[in-house]
C-alpha cells in the first residue's frame, strides 16, 4: 500500500496523559478517516509544553501526509498550540475578522458578555485557512505547509465532530487522491476469542493477501473485523460479501449483527418487526439496560418502559413480587426473577418482559450467593427463560455484562416468535 | 524537573488506530503514574504491523525511562507483541514453565478445552521476568534494557488494571527514586471555563511556578486541576489546600466536590447524612440518571428505585400523571413533570423524587418545543422545584447533560434540607 495516505492523530493535553479526561476524539477520527481510504498511523498524545508538541510535529512531518491536532485551542491560559503553531510553521499571529465577528455574534446570540479571552480566539497562525466552527468559539485550521496537510480542530467532542463531518473530512477527499479500504465487521456474541479462532481457522488462512482480519474482544462479545484493500470499490465489496458468506455456516449461532450494529438496534428491529412491546425490571443494574435499550433514537415505538426495583419493597409494589418469595428464595433467585420479568409484562402492560436482580458487588456476597451470581429472565406470552450468570468481582463489569446476555437473551427469544 | 522519571505510554492495535475500540486504558495507566510521580510524556497507538512497534519503541527508548506496552499479546495471530518484543531485544522465545502452569489451570478451573494457540501464550522474550496475570492467560512482562524498564501488559482492561496495580506500581516504585506529584481537583457545574476563567484570574495569575492550574471541561462543569511538584509531601499538600482555600470563595456556588467525586456520590452522601430516600421518574433520560445513581456501589442504602415511563400509559398507571395533564399541556411540560417528581415519590415510597422528560432527539421535536426542550424536577416534603432546559441537537449529550443538571439540581435541594 505505497500510495497509501497515512494520517497521524494528535491529541494536545496534560489532562489526556494525567488521564484525567477520556479521550474519545481520536477512536472517532480514525473511524472517519478509515472510511474515506485514509490510513491511520499513528496516534499520540503530548502535553500543554511547546517542546513537546513541536517534537511530535516534526516527527509526524516524518511519517503522514495529513496530521490531526485536537485540543489546545480554549480561551485559557494552558492552551498554547496556535502559539506553538506559529512557531513551527514560523509565522505570527493575526486576527481573523470573520472569525472574531463569529465569536461575537455567538456572545450576542446567548446574551453573554465577551471577554478579552474570548476575543483571542480570533486570532489565528497568519498562513491558516480559516474553518468555521457553528458550535464554539474556538476556530477549526486548514494548513499546508511542506507537502503535508495540517489540521487543528478544538477538543471538545462535538464541536470537532461537526467540524470534522462537514468541512474537514470533505476537503480531504477533494485534496487526496486514496485508494480503498473497505471494512466488514461481523458482531459475534457468548464465545471467547480463542474458541472463535480455533473454529474459524481454516477459513482465516485461505484469506487473500488483501483483506485482513482482526478479532476486537469486547464485553460479552468479539467482533471479527475483515479489512480490504484494493482500488475497485463494488469488487471490494464483493470480495468481503463472499467471505462473510463463507465464514457464517461455521459461526452463525453467535452472529447477532454486523458492522455498527449494536445488540440494542438488533432487538430494537426484532420488536419493530413483530410489532411488539417491551417493558423492563431491574435490580442490580439499576436502569443500565433501559439506558442501553433508549439509545437508539426512535425506541419510544417499542419500549414503553421501566421499574428500577432496587429496594425489595418497590419489587412487591411496582411489580407484584409475592413477600413470600422474597423471604423464602431471595431477591437473587430463579423464583423472584421470574416474578419480576412477568410483573414488567403486566405492570408495564408489555408484550414482552426482561428482568435483572444479582448482586453486582463489591458488597453484599454471600458464601452461597457470592458477588456476580446475578439472574436474568424474559417472558413472552409464550414462556419465560431464566438464567443464572456467575461473574466476576467488578461492579461495572458486572452490570455492563448482565445487560448484555440479557438483551442477548432477548434477541434469541424474539427469533422464536 | 530534570530527575522526573519519564514514561512513555504505548498501546498496540490496528483496532485502536482504525477507532473500533475505545482505548481506556491509557488514561488509567497515566492517572495511576502521575499518582506515584512518574510522568507520562507521550502517548502513542501503534498498529498491528512489527515496523510499527519497533519504531515507536526505538522512538520511546530516547523519551522515557520507563515504556509501557498494553495489548497484541492474544492467543491469535494478528497479536504480535511477543515476537516483535524479541526482535527488539534480539533474543528469542522461550516456553516458560510457570506460565504453562497457569494457562493449563486457568482451563481446567473452567473445564474447558486447551488448545495450542493457548498454550502459545506461555512462550515469553527470553529476557522477559515474567509477572503473572490472575485474571487470564496472557502474560504480564518485565523487561530492563539500556538502562530503561520496559513493561508489557495485556489489553484487556480489567486484566491490565490489575497487573498494574497489584504487581507493576509497587516495582516501579521500588525500582525508580522519583519526585512527588501531587495533584487537587476542583470540579464545578453550571459555570463555563471561560467565566470561570474571568472570576478567578488574579488568583490563578498569583500561582506559584511549582503549582500548575489546567482548566478541564467535560457535560455540563469545569474541573479545575491544580499540580503541584517538589521533594516535601507535606509540605505540597499544604501547598495546594492553602490554594484551594484561597480560590474557593471566589467560586463556592459552582463547586459541588474535589478530586474524584462525581455529583452521583456527592448526592449519594447528602441523602445519607439526611437519611433520606430517593426515587426517579424518567422518560427522556430512558434510565441513564438511574444508572449513574446506582454506579456508585452502596447505592442501594438511600435510591429505592426509578420508574422509566417512556410511553405515557406508563406516566399514568406507574406515575399517577393526571391524563388530562397530558392532554392538555403534553408529556414535555412544567405541569406533567412536576406530576411525573411527585409522582415518583409517592409511588415509590421515597422522600424525595426527581423527574426527567423532554425531547432528547434526533426526532420527535416541534416549532414550540425543539429538540433539547427538556423538563426536569426535584420534589421534596417541603416543595417542588422545576426547570425549563433549552439543550442541543445530540440526543447522547442531551441526555448526560440532563442528568447532570438534575443531580446539580438534587444537590442543590439537599442543601437547604
Amino acid at each position: 500500500m505505497t500510495n497509501m495516505i497515512r494520517a497521524e492523530i494528535i491529541t494536545i493535553g496534560d489532562e489526556i496523559l494525567f488521564g484525567q479526561i477520556t479521550d474519545t476524539n481520536t477512536q472517532w477520527i480514525g473511524t472517519e478517516l478509515t472510511n474515506i481510504g485514509i490510513r491511520p498511523v499513528r496516534k499520540s498524545s503530548v502535553g500543554d509544553q511547546a517542546d513537546a508538541i513541536l517534537q511530535i510535529l516534526n516527527e509526524a512531518h516524518q511519517r503522514a501526509d495529513v496530521i490531526i491536532i485536537t485540543g489546545g485551542l480554549g480561551p485559557t491560559k494552558d492552551d498554547i498550540t496556535k502559539k506553538t503553531l506559529c512557531t513551527y510553521f514560523g509565522v505570527g499571529m493575526v486576527r481573523n475578522e470573520t472569525a472574531l465577528a463569529l465569536v461575537t455574534s455567538f456572545f450576542e446570540k446567548r446574551g453573554r458578555a465577551m471577554t478579552d479571552l474570548n476575543r483571542a480566539q480570533a486570532d489565528l497562525p497568519a498562513n491558516a485557512v480559516y474553518i468555521q466552527n457553528d458550535w464554539g468559539t474556538a476556530p477549526g485550521m486548514w494548513f499546508e505547509h511542506e507537502g503535508r496537510v495540517y489540521i487543528s480542530l478544538p477538543g471538545v467532542p462535538f464541536e470537532m465532530k461537526h467540524l470534522m463531518s462537514n468541512r474537514f473530512l470533505p476537503k480531504l477527499t477533494e485534496h487526496f487522491q486514496t485508494p480503498i479500504i473497505k471494512h466488514k465487521m461481523i458482531r459475534t456474541v457468548g464465545i471467547g476469542e480463542s474458541f472463535l479462532a480455533e473454529r474459524i481457522e481454516a477459513w482465516e488462512d485461505a484469506l487473500p493477501d488483501h483483506i485482513k482480519l482482526a478479532y476486537l474482544p469486547s464485553f460479552g462479545g468479539v467482533k471479527l473485523r475483515l479489512t480490504a484493500t484494493g482500488d475497485d470499490n463494488d469488487l471490494l465489496d464483493w470480495e468481503l460479501a463472499e467471505q462473510v458468506q463463507k465464514v457464517m455456516p461455521l459461526i452463525e449461532k453467535s452472529v447477532f449483527g454486523f458492522d455498527n450494529d449494536e445488540l440494542e438496534d438488533v432487538v430494537g428491529t426484532l420488536l419493530k418487526e413483530r410489532n411488539l412491546t417491551l417493558g423492563v425490571a431491574e435490580s442490580c443494574t439499576g436502569g443500565y439496560v433501559s439506558a442501553q435499550i433508549t439509545k437508539v433514537p426512535g425506541a419510544s415505538a417499542y419500549f414503553w418502559g421501566s421499574i428500577v426495583s432496587y429496594s425489595n419493597a418497590v419489587k412487591v409494589t411496582q411489580l407484584g413480587v409475592q413477600p413470600e418469595t422474597l423471604d423464602q428464595y431471595g431477591a437473587v433467585s430463579e423464583e423472584t426473577i421470574r416474578q419480576m420479568a412477568e410483573g414488567a409484562r403486566k405492570a408495564l402492560g408489555t408484550n414482552v418482559g426482561i428482568a435483572t436482580s444479582g448482586i453486582a458487588g463489591p458488597d453484599g456476597g454471600t458464601p452461597d450467593k457470592p458477588v456476580g451470581t446475578i439472574w436474568i429472565a424474559c417472558a413472552t406470552d409464550q414462556r419465560t427463560v431464566t438464567r443464572l450468570l456467575k461473574l466476576g468481582q467488578y461492579r461495572d463489569q458486572n452490570i455492563q455484562l448482565t445487560t448484555t446476555y440479557l438483551l442477548n437473551m432477548l434477541r434469541e427469544e424474539l427469533l422464536n416468535i
